[in-house]
């Protein structure tokens, strides 16, 4: 059988039952006093040491499959790459510490561009504080670029499968932007204007919600997830690790005036189904929900509740008070 | 400028510059207490925190460039990109501890072809007592596999720029194997017998030298670095590093018969050259260098010494004491 007739989720979940099962327990890490918290099959991995939560994680973008060169400048691709990364550490309450990149590279490839990619990459490590440590560089025929990040987290990392039946659920910001600012590069490139600045600067300079999670990790949120594959797809993922289903109103999706401008007809879809928004989405019960709420920006909102049911599924409420199930319209590598 | 044109060497050596010339010096890992050690330009970073020395390395193979599915078997090639990253945490004495693995795979890849590539990996991740804890899997034009690893050290990691005039050079064991393996498996793949087996288990299961690396370190050696690129071409990193030139005694490389065997004419071209051996070079004062060779296993050599003179430069002293300037025979992935 192929990898695309399996599908992503399939194979994946094989790899995960297989590493499991061979585990022979006798590793370095516990005999060093390390004590793993989250094991593969989320984002990000996570263990205890005397000191901190420890995080890692690890995300690559293929040329042709994440990117083209014609519809990203080097330096935003560099931005992009890295912020992704440092989102599954803002998922968890961490705060992003050291990158190794790797790049696979065509000898075509001009260094020029190359001092590019690096120059996006650093401004978003400044920003948020990431030292660049090493890496690798591999001739390739498609370009890639594979980022692995370390993370800390003084106590407890929030996680995915942590929501319970009862919990609202929130998200930390605005939705759709990316995948607004996305359908304008390849359908309108040339458009400007407020609303395409606003929607192209979402998609190539996503800002990953790092103060946020430290935010909700301190004040005892437990359960969230970034919005990376889309709204529906990153909350079905939550819901099944948590054993729940969820109920997301549509009329509170929190979207900016210039996505409904931009997007009159399918903004709710693209808020819903757009991705690499780099929000968080997390869920609390509703009197912690009502004591961070306000400690998070103003575009914050709690759009749904966890409730019991079929674990995964996504159900929307339009605004007649009409229920239907999302479809899983996230992204499948290999579908 | 292409990169073919600069050379790797360059476009790292760029990239370094701009890492460390753009950083900021507000970074997360400073402000939680984590001290960087070892900085961009190695194989491994390296952080001091309160309890130990953490490490942190990436590796990554490409088909095509590094690997072909004909000659290599997918649990080979799993062995075998784990065991690159592992030999990079025990040229500084570490511990491996976590390991994340990204794949780039073409949709018709086979499920079986993965599951026997993730055998290989979990084998030596057993063996090495490394927890494999996630990953990403990524559609990709071109097959490559890139594994980060941390690591630990309890105390001080051998550096490869700590070499210096006067200490002695030597190896933990034998040069060539993998080398000759690949010679035979590109030229005469269906020969067997005991030197055909012996060299391509060489070449395709190569043993990092973590237990190595613990003994060199706990008994004080500083300067070290593994045979990944040909002994020649890491042995000229450590020198440069190091601002140190070396002489090495070609008679005194350490082979195994059945290389000789094999290869009578060119068995010392593959010890110098051959690559991916992942045993350790490392130096020390001929004092300290008495003491910690008879812990080493029986195939250790001393095969020459640190001097004076052009920091990187390597000099090969034939057995009538005639002496000559290596070529720098290594890898440039662009060239």
């Amino acid at each position: 059988m192929k990898i695309s007739e399996l599908g992503e989720f399939g194979v994946i979940a094989l790899l995960n039952a297989m590493i499991v099962e061979q585990r022979t327990g006798a590793d370095n890490a516990s005999a060093s006093g390390f004590r793993l918290v989250v094991d593969t099959g989320d984002d990000t991995a996570a263990w205890k040491t005397a000191e901190a939560t420890e995080l890692f994680t690890t995300d690559t973008v293929v040329e042709g499959v994440h990117f083209t060169r014609n519809t990203t400048p080097w330096s935003d691709l560099g931005w992009k790459s890295l912020a992704s990364n440092i989102s599954d550490i803002a998922a968890m309450g961490g705060l992003p510490l050291y990158a190794l990149v790797t790049l696979g590279l065509p000898p075509e490839t001009e260094v020029e561009d190359i001092r590019e990619l690096y120059q996006g990459m650093l401004r978003i490590a400044n920003t948020y504080g990431v030292a660049l440590v090493g890496g690798d560089m591999v001739r390739s025929p498609a370009m890639f670029i594979t980022i692995s990040l370390t993370g800390v987290h003084p106590g407890q990392p929030m996680l995915r499968s942590a929501a319970r039946a009862g919990d609202e659920i929130a998200v930390t910001g605005l939705l759709g932007g990316s995948g607004g600012g996305l359908q304008l590069t390849l359908g309108n490139p040339e458009l400007s204007g407020e609303a395409a600045d606003y929607l192209q600067r979402c998609h190539r300079l996503p800002e990953p919600a790092v103060a946020q999670g430290r935010t909700l990790a301190d004040h005892g949120v437990s359960a969230a997830i970034d919005v990376s594959d889309g709204l529906t797809d990153d909350l079905s993922k939550l819901s099944s690790a948590s054993g729940v289903a969820a109920r997301v109103y549509i009329d509170r999706l929190p979207v900016h005036p210039l996505l409904k401008q931009a997007f009159p007809e399918n903004f709710l879809e693209l808020a819903l189904n757009g991705g690499e928004d780099y929000v968080l989405l997390f869920t609390a019960a509703p009197e912690l929900m009502r004591s961070v709420l306000p400690l998070l920006p103003v575009e914050a909102a709690v759009i749904g509740e966890a409730v019991s049911g079929e674990p995964g599924q996504v159900r929307l409420v339009d605004p007649l008070g009409v229920e239907s199930v999302a479809d899983r319209a996230g992204w499948d590598h290999f579908g």
